[in-house]
């Protein structure tokens, strides 16, 4: 009945279980075995060395990354509707010291090299303007559109020829994922992307998120700044557990396909009602004040998007089965 | 036999138990039930109405209170050991805006008006000179003292007559408590204290601290900075419900009692080794090389602090009986 | 035969004169008379108590302005093609600590209550979002345009109902005073300014530029910052000279009288060439790439604006007669 | 009679003489012919490729070079005694976004490899601490001691060893190369030094100071730092003029050979009231309250610096007969 957030979900069984199989002994920050097994782990998952440090949410994740590939003096592009630019109060000017966000157009908050290019040739170089150092895509994006790999190929080849840094917020990179059918390596490093900011807490886990850097000699520097930033936490062993528990047996993907699943299903009921494509676990569709209020008095929560626009989020949680009574409302109004 | 940092202890079951109860359908960030009766129940404990936010590390409590306190261009006196000065890779400077630590002398890294005086009355007041704007003690302090209330007092008073704001970090406030016998509300806000960084996770917590504010209306800056520095946690319930569970039947004051008492334990037999009185879950032992060797080689694990001295730290699941064995080894040294 | 920039014009020989009588002993920094009667001098120009402070360009005069009015996490509304946002590499996220420009629009790059209330309106009000914190104009503004006494106070009563700070760049105050034709006081304080960037240096100035702050208690706050930026000269007596000699016998008004002038006068043979209305020193002309080079090289110089639109500022040591040879020029194309 | 500060001496006739020969149509900012010429002049003067940017400011310059030198989460060892410790309002915290300044001890405010390393080798080197990443020391001292090349080059030495930045402040730069006899070359690059503050005002500059880079890698970065940090003048000319005037024919020299020759005159009659050796134009006596009245009583004027102590300091335009009558005060105590 919920469809207000993916962060209003419970945390998984195995995360929970893994949190309790890790309340032992051991050394404090991120010495202990678990963190230490972090880049193992996603080293696998990418097919490629990596280094990976646990944060806890995706706002941090994202502002420490950016802070990695932009000075304080530049700009990072990015589309307008970001969650960087939009739902993070400031974090990514916080910790890159003042780098300016750069706002580039795109359909479903999605850039292609087009747009980014229309933001950047109109910066003249030089020393007045605040020169672009870094692009940043959501993928998923923040209207629950994925990026297949050649889209993220071209930003990428964009990004290396013009000397960016290449991030992505990957708050919902699970759902992105499983609707591409692509690998993580594709759609991440071998597309050019420098560091991933890998979402879990949105997919089940409580409060454990990574960032993944492709250029493993970032690592260091976002060390320093993630324990500056307050984000060393003393027991890191418990969101290190949670990250291992999401990546055992592929579980992030297993649940990120029920929460696209549902979604989907919704979707197919919805018609001419969708703004977007829906790609991952998110939906947006066109319902009056009078509609979304019938839907509200059965029982179902959701966010307003925009006037005549509601969003809703379907959860890892959420099998189709359980999507029926919102996706019948919605096909009756 | 872990005697290395109580950071390194286990989640207290209480605690654990209570991410359980806590693990069902609820609002995101800091909307839930669990996170909005934080004031009342720390407002409980303080006798007065205080607000409190969550957070999931220490240093973020501290660098959000120095940050509501102090301006960019101030600065904050502390004891030349505080955690804020040495153990905290900048995180005061970076929330504050770079704002500079003064550091100021003191037995056991405890501050008294004279050390504070001598540090503030040495700057010019003019606009060359990083002009003081807060204060900041550690109670129980990195060398495990404990402030009497009447010492907390006369700082305040200070503070107060300067104009100052006044901070505490209390990442082992609650072993400071059960030493002093004193109320919360004596050792802090009574004594002119405006911010308490409240610790929990070396006493047993996970991953939650409490800011809390006897100065309400700075909570809502503090919740700007903390959303912004990426520590508003999107299951924000899950840290609320470790710090009821801690507040709860003041387990808190139980698990400080316990390791505060496996600390006098082991220094009823240290004698002339103990560097400092012990009045808190600390240790700091003269003991050379190889009777460090020697107590390691028995599987006791402790902190070298520097030449000749280590630190034990106790913690809230040690009991005076788990300790005997360090005690008996180290009277037998 | 040059219109490239103001600031490539000569200084004006009474402010090297008053730099040459300033050359004796006096005190450092701003402790000197002449500094010292600053605020007397601009008092006398606004008709209220107002605290004055020098400084030795208009980009940092800017950034103290905002860094006054907004904390790192808020936001500063300003037109999209403001010089804060395009032309000063991020000095405003630097003084203010990262806090964000919100973009409005605005023809002619000027504001209007409509085009703010959309930017901020859009703004939910939550921790989530950079809240608006204050407003800043440029007057004239970057296209030339000039405010009227109801169109400033038009946005201040906005600014004064949303508990904004508002700033006016007036790196062109002069300009926009004389042909507003209003007093000084009208254009900002009664309109509801706190502070203004009074620029001198385009308008015969070497390096002095003034921070006019319309709400005295600010000056504390800026008088630090400044002196953390850099920005207090040792030997600022000879910056508040040039101050004094452009503001002695309204020096900075004549000089401002004669290159508007020049500009009408240039704007009366360029017809339906003008994409703005001409109100203070600069036109914006469309004129072909053939029709540029044909100028060119005629000797005038000038900035191609965008494809198709050349930019022309006169200065004030250009009288009519002297631009007399580019009007030929522009109107025998 | 004057012996308050060098930075309320007049400025140099050939400087005003070279401002107002530059008094004249030119490209704004540092696109001018006088502003490209720096280079190629320090380049002369340091034997050597070098880059120079000119600033207003001693703060700003020092400010500027540390923020090239060291990241946001380092530190910058300096002496205790340092002007950017001490003078600077925090300057060098904010244009680095909140570097640590680690204050190391020495005799007269002049550093040696002992010093540095007793500060940086009590810091451990884990992401805990904030690690040395510069190395800042000032020439002439903030006492008037000079180093010899053999001094800093020890220093770069270690500096060079660490993988630290090594910047001199040389607000008093003329001074110490006149007091040496060393060239300019081997006082700074030869010995390691990355980046000098070359100080003019102090020495009959009006305000321009020079940054510069023996790497001239980091002169983009820091032309980009300094017009965010509003340092670059649009009228740049002015400040370049100045710098030129000075370096023409040694003026800088010829005048640091006159105030240093005012302070020896001093110093030869001061004895043992003396706290420091006399090696630049600064001098500091042990002078009682009677005694310092006396001496004001007949006109002179000087900086108490603590109690018993106070500073006189001799300026580009007193010769060793202007300081004749001081000298005789001094000597009839």
């Amino acid at each position: 009945m919920r469809y207000f957030s993916d962060n209003a979900a419970p945390v998984c069984p195995a995360v929970l279980d893994a949190i309790g199989r890790a309340n032992r002994l051991d050394t404090a920050y991120d010495g202990d075995a678990l963190s230490r097994s972090l880049d193992a782990a996603f080293s696998d998952v990418f097919e490629t060395p990596v280094s990976a440090l646990w944060v806890s949410t995706g706002t941090a994740a994202n502002a420490l990354a950016l802070a990695a590939l932009c000075p304080p003096h530049g700009g990072v592009i990015c589309h307008r509707d970001a969650h960087i630019q939009n739902d993070e109060c400031g974090a990514p000017e916080f910790y890159t010291h003042g780098a300016k966000l750069l706002l580039a157009d795109g359909d479903g908050a999605k850039l292609a090299p087009e747009g980014v290019r229309a933001v950047a040739d109109a910066i003249v170089d030089d020393v007045h303007r605040v020169q672009p150092r870094a692009l940043s895509i959501t993928n998923a994006t923040e209207y629950g559109r994925a990026y297949r790999p050649d889209e993220v190929g071209a930003l990428g080849e964009l990004a290396r020829a013009r000397g960016w840094g290449f991030h992505m917020d990957g708050a919902r990179f699970a759902n992105a994922v499983v609707h591409s059918g692509a690998s993580p390596a594709a759609l991440t490093w071998r597309a050019g992307v420098d560091i991933l900011s890998f979402g879990f807490v949105k997919n089940g886990a409580l409060s454990a998120e990574a960032l993944v850097c492709f250029r493993p000699e970032l690592a260091g520097l976002i060390a320093a700044r993630r324990k500056r930033g307050g984000h060393l936490l003393s027991k890191g062993r418990y969101l290190a557990a949670q990250i291992l528990a999401m990546l055992k047996d592929d579980l992030w993907l297993a649940n990120a396909r029920a929460a696209n699943a549902s979604a989907a299903a919704i979707a197919a009921v919805a018609g001419a009602r969708l703004v977007h494509p829906v790609e991952a676990n998110e939906l947006f569709l066109r319902v009056s004040a009078d509609e979304a209020a019938a839907l509200r008095a059965q029982g179902f929560a959701f966010y307003d998007w925009e006037p005549g626009v509601v969003r809703l989020v379907t959860s890892w949680d959420q099998d189709v089965a359980a999507v029926a009574p919102i996706a019948r409302a919605i096909a009756a109004l």
